[in-house]
């Protein structure tokens, strides 16, 4: 019997708080930055590298798995831990989200979302159920109900609906649930956009369903900092403390730091994967835009002090060079790096909760950022 | 001090050779595949994969790097070796055949090749002499003499004309070497395309010359299998056999084989890296083109007897799946198992040497190839 979802809360100083889930591939420490697997993989690197980098969970994307390579194949192969070698936790979103943001002509309705493929057109049905039958043929340990999420700013009334409908569909995901092999998780999501009392309606709501952990979904869709860190303010008192939290598409290292303030346990986000291919590193004294002239001829690595072997290795002027050439070694070694500094936070993170030193560490962790990049010397 | 450049013959089995290149950085095992690093980088993989897979050695394109980094710059960086963090022996090519097959305006004259960078326009001149500096500035192991390559069929005017032309390069190369660092090599190239006795003119002036080692160059430029193998085996006689001997850009497998069998002792090639990005296996059973339907549901591993473990941990199912979505992982698997698969032939093409074995060897590697991929049960 390999060991059933789990979430124990170890540590907690001010908000922040430090914890352990364990679920059936493994434990998870927490705060996590989980990494996106979208396609069955994370863009450009081997699942040893990913683990390397310190990753204990990564998130699959059910709208992109089921349409290819499909979920009943995956399922016939052994499921998505098999399928892309990865024998560690994983995560799926309900495949709402990339309904809402790639599918042509979508449409919402009582019973299921309605889209056309981006991939060959096909309409393609979406039910809570068959998101949560998706997600169980996947394997994920941890699945997420389907909701609505509208871009910000919204009228109160679409916000409003989407909360309503969210939480109905919160419901059928649940009762859906309930065929999933024993062990696995399902997270309720937290609607109402950038409305504090739908937010706590929502949340009430879906506390009094009962899950195994609680996402804020909703945000990081056009709000400023400031709504999305009042909200999880708003949010989190309101979970069960005996559950992880989980903040949906979330973001920048200041976005992950803030919302660990504030009682945030989880994250995923495509920042340090995407901003990798495309020449930036994220590093402890700041973003580092390698593309940059400045670095053509900087024999210095990105950073001597870093845990990444690949920001210790290679001088500034070679990872100027493969972006330069356009070469896929660029962004295999900065989407390495970047992963690395995301997942360097976290753990610094949790020893800071532990030691009851958070507020020491997130000062100097912004001051660092705020100095800006190692100047030449 | 390095240890210097030397060749040592271990063994004989027909006219096939085993043996070891001693370089400034580290020892090269004979015949050998050398894996090429276009823009100090061979595409998509890390430079310990590449160690892992079983190279001693890399091939660096003089032509890419004169135009971008540029070799004052690599030099000012550490060289090459530095540079791109691969701290085993690196060949580099002339720049000579590059600028055939990729620049623009390019003109041949007895001074120099002049052409147009195909990055930016601009007009550039490579000597004989500058080739060698621009190869000593990188820092290269085993330098070669700048040459003229002619596409076959080419007349037997306009291939004499270049075997002279590039006879006279060697004569500069060889002078201009004198100022190169102790230990380094360089080689000078047979041409005279498939003219047996152009070759057999050119071989025997360079060896009165006198190089390091020699390459048959002019070859995999159009020409028939027969017409290669007739030249190596008019040529590979007159070479003096305490030196090595490098069949240029070659090629297939069987055209590997083929050349060992004839005396050859390294090699390079885009076509394991450049198929490998496009979807294609070389395996012990013969070429896999991933993106065929008749994988997508295949749960069994390319081959379960490699020693790659990509080829091991990964089914074709997964495979299939990140070719047909365009997924950089694809491209890093297939190319990590397909130079993996070249060394694999050469170390069992070393042992059989060792072994007196050559033939039986031959014989088996054909075989399975004819045998084609293992069908599914």
């Amino acid at each position: 019997m390999p060991p059933a979802f789990r979430f124990r809360l170890l540590a907690t100083d001010g908000a922040a708080r430090c914890g352990e889930i364990s679920t059936p591939h493994g434990a998870v420490a927490t705060p996590a930055f989980m990494p996106v697997g979208t396609q069955a993989t994370v863009k450009g690197l081997l699942p040893e590298a990913i683990r390397l980098a310190g990753a204990d969970i990564l998130l699959g994307n059910t709208y992109h798995l089921m349409l290819r390579p499909g979920a009943e194949r995956v399922a016939a192969l052994g499921g998505l831990h098999k399928f892309m070698n990865w024998p560690h936790a994983i995560l799926t979103d309900s495949g709402g989200f990339q309904v809402m943001s790639l599918a042509a002509l979508r449409k919402v309705e009582e019973h299921a979302v309605i889209f056309r493929s981006h991939l060959d057109g096909t309409l393609v049905e979406l039910s809570p159920e068959r998101s949560i039958e998706i997600q169980t043929l996947l394997g994920a340990d941890i699945a997420m109900q389907l909701d609505e999420c509208v871009r910000l700013p919204a009228p109160a009334a679409d916000l409003e609906r989407a909360m309503r409908l969210s939480l109905r569909w919160a419901e059928r995901s649940r009762r859906a649930f309930e065929a999933a092999p024993a062990g696995r998780a399902l997270f309720g999501i937290v609607q109402g956009g950038d409305d504090p009392e739908l937010r706590l309606a929502s949340a009430s709501a879906l506390v009094d369903t009962g899950f195994h952990g609680y996402a804020i979904g909703g945000l990081a869709v056009g709000e400023s900092p400031a709504v999305m860190r009042a909200t999880i303010e708003a949010v989190a008192p309101a979970l069960p403390v005996d559950r992880p939290r989980y903040l949906m598409g979330v973001g920048t290292p200041a976005d992950l730091v803030e919302a660990v303030a504030r009682g945030i346990d989880m994250f995923d986000c495509v920042l340090p994967t995407r901003n990798g291919r495309h020449g930036l590193a994220f590093t402890r004294r700041g973003p580092v835009v390698l593309k940059n002239a400045r670095h053509a001829e900087d024999p210095r690595p990105l950073d001597e002090e870093s845990p990444c072997a690949a920001a210790r290795d290679y001088s500034r002027a070679y990872l100027h060079h493969l972006v330069k050439a356009g070469e896929m070694l660029g962004a295999i070694l900065l989407t390495t790096i970047n992963l690395a500094y995301y997942q360097e936070l976290m753990r610094a993170a949790r020893a800071a909760v532990v030691a009851g030193q958070f507020e020491a560490f997130r000062a100097q962790t912004v001051g660092l950022w705020e100095q800006g990049d190692i100047p030449p010397r």
